[in-house]
């Protein structure tokens, strides 16, 4: 597996567009992804209760099974709690899209971000993706513009591509995300969008996301909330040629480490982008028994308030962090945990079976006045490992959120 | 029921003591509550995994069933983490306590609160016992004393006590608490004792307090963490002479209802005094299928930060309550679900069966600048009502634990 230039055109045979039609305020708003072959398609998306129209679209689409040919998204408005009219938009997103593109509305996704509660301006839409639709372009521009287009908060496009040999063919992957908190209900979400030219049925396709998502976007938190609109879409169109992936086996294998690689990425850059974030922050946590009691303790970790502040502080707060695993409704002995913080700037042990260890004040000050922090947790419960990435809460956050819609 | 002077000494037969013994610095540290007369003896602890020293100890008491004498609380010093030896000094200090007041080491209830990982200066402590007992007194005073000295980062002292008439007995119910936060995993937690002289038996007071605190003090949150000493205890030594309340049935009713009253003016003042809190956070919650998805519901909405930065920001952002209840798993129908804001300021519409309401943004605002606010939210799930008090997230919380042990 390499690194290489760009984003969602980077796969052979996909083109996009991101431009400004007038939904936000001057920013570029309307992104589009389009592929002439069509392509197997693999999504996941929020399990919040209250889902925007077009999460429901989509899920629509993937039980249908069919290929799909593009995707268009929308920044600035979330067409969420916007009750049947919300839903009529994004069909009408999708035929406005088919119609200029000569597809039928069900090989087209939507995805929408932005403000919940207000129904999208249609006429703006539908004149958009007309006037966007002809800027559709291969390069690695187009894809950098579409990026842009699907950001809200967000401080910068979060974009990666990597490529892989399958018995000697190339194939790609290119990804773009979005999102600066797991949620941001009125400039909502987190949104995925990966493009490959792999040769792979829909189901090895699907599985692969989920086993990529497990590990990745569903092992990063901001804070703790889950958006309507959370979103990661998949598409594959086949054109690198390679002997189709129907089964596990080294292509399998070789093209999930890519997807993997891809998926980490751009959920770590949500992170990272976090808002108000000053720290990433990541729990690796050995020992565990099970993966579902390791993801529950890291993450129990990383959402807690308290933690969260005592990283913004600089405090190596080791109290806090013990305090957060035992309410994570797992069981575990709390005799056999140790605790640690890591950075570039070294490692600090500071609880061992339990039990505090005496440690240097000024040396656990050194690594927690780095911006990138391991919070390393071993118990002795079995033999899982895992990992989680979050970010420290601030004066911003407080800031950013308590002065949002105003 | 009627209000009256006083907090743990107004029950008839109990004595309290407060006072500085060297633990803090320069604050009261230390409180004893007394009866002559035994006390049968309910209590409620932490779920957390990691549990402190006294927490142990206290739920061993209450599994052998024998009736109290006393409890010694002290602030200052958690006693958690602080692995067998910490366990050592919990039997000390009820070791002490029972030789000064001529009791058994297992007639004596022991609640630390403080520093987590520290070991209990045990000469200090042991000292102080010694020096405190002596001034043991059923005074007002008294009370107020040993009711500042289990503070913490508390504004203030949190007592109370009421009185009602059973067959034409008076018995009296008070109490005292403290914390600030769910948790202060340096400077432990919430505890609440409360004395009565009602003639009960221990499986009635158990069940009556199992009953009020599912209601009171496991509907709050401040910042969502568990500490590893939440304890709540109720000694009752029957000196009201009522005739003993041993089942179910209008007495029990009466009691219950003053215990009830007792417990949520303790847990509401903790979250009026949540770090950092500018506001008072009620959600009332009607029409939910069972009382564990409402409260499941209503603590989603009081624990999300975003949802608690948006009051902090007096911005009306209904969709931030909306969203909290859909990521809190429980499985309801968005289209039938309402949310109003409330304070003295009146009433404002929001969301009317999941479709957003317009309503004046002055009016909003007038509302939410009240630090006493209402959130409202009707279902069309079941009959289930359900009441959580919560507190904002502002700057101060995050300064107050962004550096807070150093």
């Amino acid at each position: 597996m390499k690194l290489v230039q760009g984003s969602v055109t980077a796969a052979k045979g996909f083109k996009a567009a991101g431009e400004y039609i007038g939904i936000k305020n001057k920013r570029k708003d309307l992104a589009l992804i389009y592929s002439e072959k069509p392509c197997v398609y693999a999504g996941a998306f929020t399990q919040n209760v209250v889902k925007a129209a077009p999460v429901i679209w989509d899920q629509d689409v993937l039980k249908k099974g069919n290929t799909v040919h593009a995707v268009v998204v929308n920044s600035g408005n979330a067409n969420a709690a916007t009750g049947d009219q919300g839903y009529k938009d994004t069909e009408t997103m999708a035929a406005a899209t088919a119609e200029v593109l000569g597809l039928q509305a069900e090989e087209v996704l939507v995805c929408s971000t932005g403000v919940i509660g207000v129904n999208l301006p249609m006429d703006v839409i539908t004149k958009g993706i007309k006037a966007v639709a002809p800027s559709l372009s291969e390069s690695f521009e187009a894809g950098s513009r579409a990026a842009e287009a699907i950001l809200t908060t967000d401080t910068g496009s979060k974009t990666i591509a990597v490529s892989e040999e399958l018995d000697g063919i190339s194939i790609t992957i290119g990804g773009m995300g979005k999102g600066s908190g797991m949620i941001h209900p009125n400039m909502a979400t987190m949104l995925g969008f990966i493009t490959t030219d792999v040769n792979i049925t829909q189901p090895m396709l699907q599985k692969a996301l989920k086993k990529a998502i497990d590990t990745t976007f569903n092992m990063i938190t901001v804070d703790g909330d889950t958006s309507t609109n959370d979103s990661v879409i998949v598409l594959a169109n086949g054109e690198a040629g390679n002997a189709v992936i129907d089964s596990e086996g080294e292509a399998f294998d070789k093209f999930f480490n890519c997807l993997y690689e891809v998926c980490k990425y751009i959920a770590i850059s949500i992170v990272r982008d976090g808002e108000g974030a000053t720290k990433l922050l990541e729990v690796n946590l050995t020992g565990a028994k099970s993966f579902e009691d390791g993801k529950a303790l890291a993450k129990s970790i990383l959402t807690s308030s308290l933690v969260k502040t005592a990283f913004f502080g600089e405090d190596a707060n080791w109290g806090r962090i013990f305090c957060a695993m035992g309410y994570a409704g797992v069981a575990f002995d709390p005799n056999k945990v140790d605790i640690a913080i890591e950075s570039i700037a070294g490692t600090v042990s500071m609880l061992k079976k339990g039990l505090p260890v005496k440690f240097s004040e000024a040396k656990a000050k050194e690594v927690l006045e780095e911006n990138e922090i391991k919070v390393l947790v071993t118990m002795e419960e079995g033999s899982e490992s895992v990992s989680a990435w979050g970010c420290d809460l601030s004066y911003d956050y407080v800031k950013i959120n308590g002065d949002y819609r105003s």
